[in-house]
């Protein structure tokens, strides 16, 4: 018997739905060691077929992407993002049942991956489906892309949507299921994300350690170089002084404020959280700082001795690793020339770049909001938060400025999925919500698309 | 028979002492565990009430100090410094023969401690036996201090010398038979020591790390506590900008710098020496750099994620270790002062004082440096070196401010000793040589002193 309307779907195939989420976990899909890949590509590509979404994997020069696409009604076309890749499950010591064998208890299935990203990748198949049972046909084109490297970068993402920006993934609005609801359990819709570049730089003075007595004043100390090289990218004010760094930065505008206001704020369970004594930011100056402006961040320095007692040495060596988030229009490419120019004329010290990710930003107005908020309110049956910014770093760029569409970030998982750690999970009501809400997305987005508004609007109307 | 000269003794008892040697480096005596330090004690005192000085074992704080005194025919007394102590033979697997079982190869003789300080403190040894079979009594009284806790920054010695200056210790001059000959071959006299202030200090941010993109902006990094807290300590000018840092530092003398341009230097040698691929200072430069200007050296740093890849955290933690050189007349206790008021502002940044050693100087001018010179080339059949300053750190202040007596430092040991190292060895004609230079170091100074100058003269004539 057929589900007549979705909470119908969700109760009828509750063990049904669990299971072959099961057995989705089972089966390993580590990218780093690249163990159980294959076998992953194979299941993934099985469950896109089953819901008779015309489906390819596609090589890339890392792991391959699985690309689905189920044609509907009209030419609009919704892009949904997953990926199946897995992060390594270490340390499993700490792990109260085995990472690759589920386990459900007190409401939550526990295994790696579960709510990175296999939950919320099985729960856009299963809405889809429920909407496909329920009622017969798409009211659009959905296409789906779940790539294998997310948990290493999205390497090869961005030249996969360039080769195929035109044909395969021409589409209007692309939807990224990933991340952790609020706090308070709350459904979030997130619009852009910060960007990042991460470089690595290294100084050295002599081929070998020196003691600091026999040639102190005589070799210039690597740590010194990278120390003075800190102190010039950063001005008197505390402001980062590379050369343009804050060109495309952009203060939130009056609207972007007043949605600052609304996400919950708690400062003092904040403050214990990451580990402060207190936290004496207001509202509006936390969520600015997150959201739109951009970090320096030394996130690694190392040279010499650094353990019990006293040694004195002039290291041969100095390293230094700095991440910067971006926002706005900040180009890392343009900041990481700027670098360059800034080392050049120090003798010993070289740069390289490891990450090279834009800021990637959708309109607060985009027509697209307002019908993914309430899905996700029916979806989750609690009022949804809106993020005009998350404060990481995802490659919504590729959506944003490749394929030149809106991207909306939604994610299911419960906030305490303990994702990349041990013991991950996902509260299978977030499960149930997240399948509610891939079939609410459908539906919200087919009311505004029924009049027949051209794509270019669409996109028009929610500018990058 | 007894030797009628110093070269007969020294060919007389070529074997015996060897012998005598050996069994001293056999018996272990590593300060840091305190390994053996008491049979050590024992087997030094034996060796010193063997030529018939009163002995005597004096415990400290730490471990215990050696005292020794022969009478001599007036009342004017040198006082001989050494120390009994080793470092640990790690890496014990890179020893070509094991570090507790002394073995002759090639002329050298190899085992833990053989320069580092048991070779030496034995060639003093067997250099006043020596004057005392040839002459059956010394021309004046002669004390020995060896202690067992040079290894670890002598850091009871202070309080040692302190508590016994006007008694025990009364002396006029004091020799400190410790270190390296000339890269050369030809023997050292040094006058001086850079002091030497070590500090560690700590940044503190939360109570644990954060990811950058959540708390990036809201949390500050404390390894930019630090960069921060250094490029304060440091001018534009290069030069050090602590508060009355270079308070007591004095240039170089016309005297001294005629000095400087007699110790042989090499630049193409020392830049290979030390991993450079070039020096292009001039001879001048180069040893008052060395020798008569301070430094502030970065030991150690270390902060976050240094290994391979990208990780951005906010570390909770970051450590610093400095050592300042100092010169001249600088006071580490009051520089100390002015870094503790310097970091007083800064929140969650603490420092802790890990060695304050105050440079020592002895004048050139010393009526003590002729003889000790005259000494050197006998014993060592070659012209020797004067150097007004070791740029290293040694503990000289005790005898220099302490005792307030002119202190020289006469190394015996080849420059290739690898004290600190594997294979540490000894050239068995360096330990001859320092049984020869002590003798004469004896006859040399009992020539200035037959006329019976009084003490206080030759404390005023080698003023420190």
């Amino acid at each position: 018997m057929a589900a007549t309307n979705i909470q119908e779907f969700v109760d009828s195939n509750r063990t049904k739905n669990i299971d072959e989420l099961i057995a989705l976990v089972k089966q390993k899909s580590i990218s780093s060691s690249g163990e159980g890949m294959q076998e992953t590509v194979e299941k993934v590509s099985a469950l896109l077929e089953d819901i008779q979404a015309k489906t390819q994997v596609i090589q890339t020069a890392g792991h391959p992407i699985v690309f689905g696409e189920i044609k509907g009604q009209q030419e609009f076309t919704v892009l949904l993002y997953g990926h199946y890749d897995v992060m390594a499950p270490d340390p499993v010591d700490a792990w109260v049942s085995p990472p690759f064998e589920p386990n459900v208890r007190d409401g939550r299935l526990y295994g790696r991956g579960v709510g990175d990203n296999k939950g919320q990748l099985m729960a856009q198949l299963l809405g889809i489906k429920a909407y496909l049972e329920i009622h017969k046909q798409l009211p659009f084109h959905v296409k789906f892309v779940f790539e294998g490297e997310e948990e290493q970068g999205s390497a090869n993402l961005g030249s996969f949507v360039e080769q195929h920006k035109d044909d395969l993934l021409k589409s209007d609005l692309a939807i990224s299921i990933d991340g952790s609801c609020h706090e308070s359990g709350a459904p979030v819709l997130r619009l852009g994300v910060r960007g990042m570049l991460y470089v690595e730089l290294e100084a050295v003075s002599a081929s070998q350690d020196n003691h600091s007595g026999n040639t102190g004043n005589i070799i210039k100390n690597p740590a010194w170089k990278l120390v003075e090289l800190l102190s010039q990218m950063q001005g008197n004010d505390g402001k980062v002084a590379i050369k343009d760094f804050y060109k495309g930065v952009q203060a939130p505008n009056e609207q972007e404020k007043a949605i600052l206001h609304q996400i919950p704020y708690d400062s003092e369970t904040l403050a214990a959280k990451i580990g402060l004594p207190n936290l004496t930011l207001s509202q509006e100056e936390y969520f600015t700082k997150l959201m739109y402006e951009p970090t320096l961040n030394i996130s690694g320095i190392n040279s010499g001795y650094v353990d019990a007692g006293a040694k004195t040495v002039i290291p041969s060596k100095a390293l230094l690793k700095l991440d910067m988030r971006l926002v706005g229009k900040q180009n890392p490419d343009e900041i990481y020339q700027n670098i360059e120019k800034m080392i050049e004329p120090i003798e010993g010290v070289s740069v390289i770049k490891m990450v090279s990710t834009p800021p990637s930003s959708t309109n607060i107005d985009s027509i697209f909001v307002k019908p993914v908020l309430a899905a996700l309110e029916q979806g989750f049956g609690t009022d949804p938060i809106l993020e005009p910014v998350m404060p990481g770093t995802l490659p919504n760029y590729v959506w944003t400025d490749i394929l030149n569409v809106p991207v909306l970030i939604v994610p299911y998982a419960n906030f305490d999925q303990a994702n990349h750690a041990p013991n991950e999970n996902l509260k299978l009501v977030n499960f149930e919500s997240g399948i509610k809400s891939t079939y609410h997305i459908i539906s919200e987005i087919s009311k505004i698309i029924e009049g027949g508004v051209k794509q270019n609007e669409y996109v028009k109307g929610s500018s990058i």
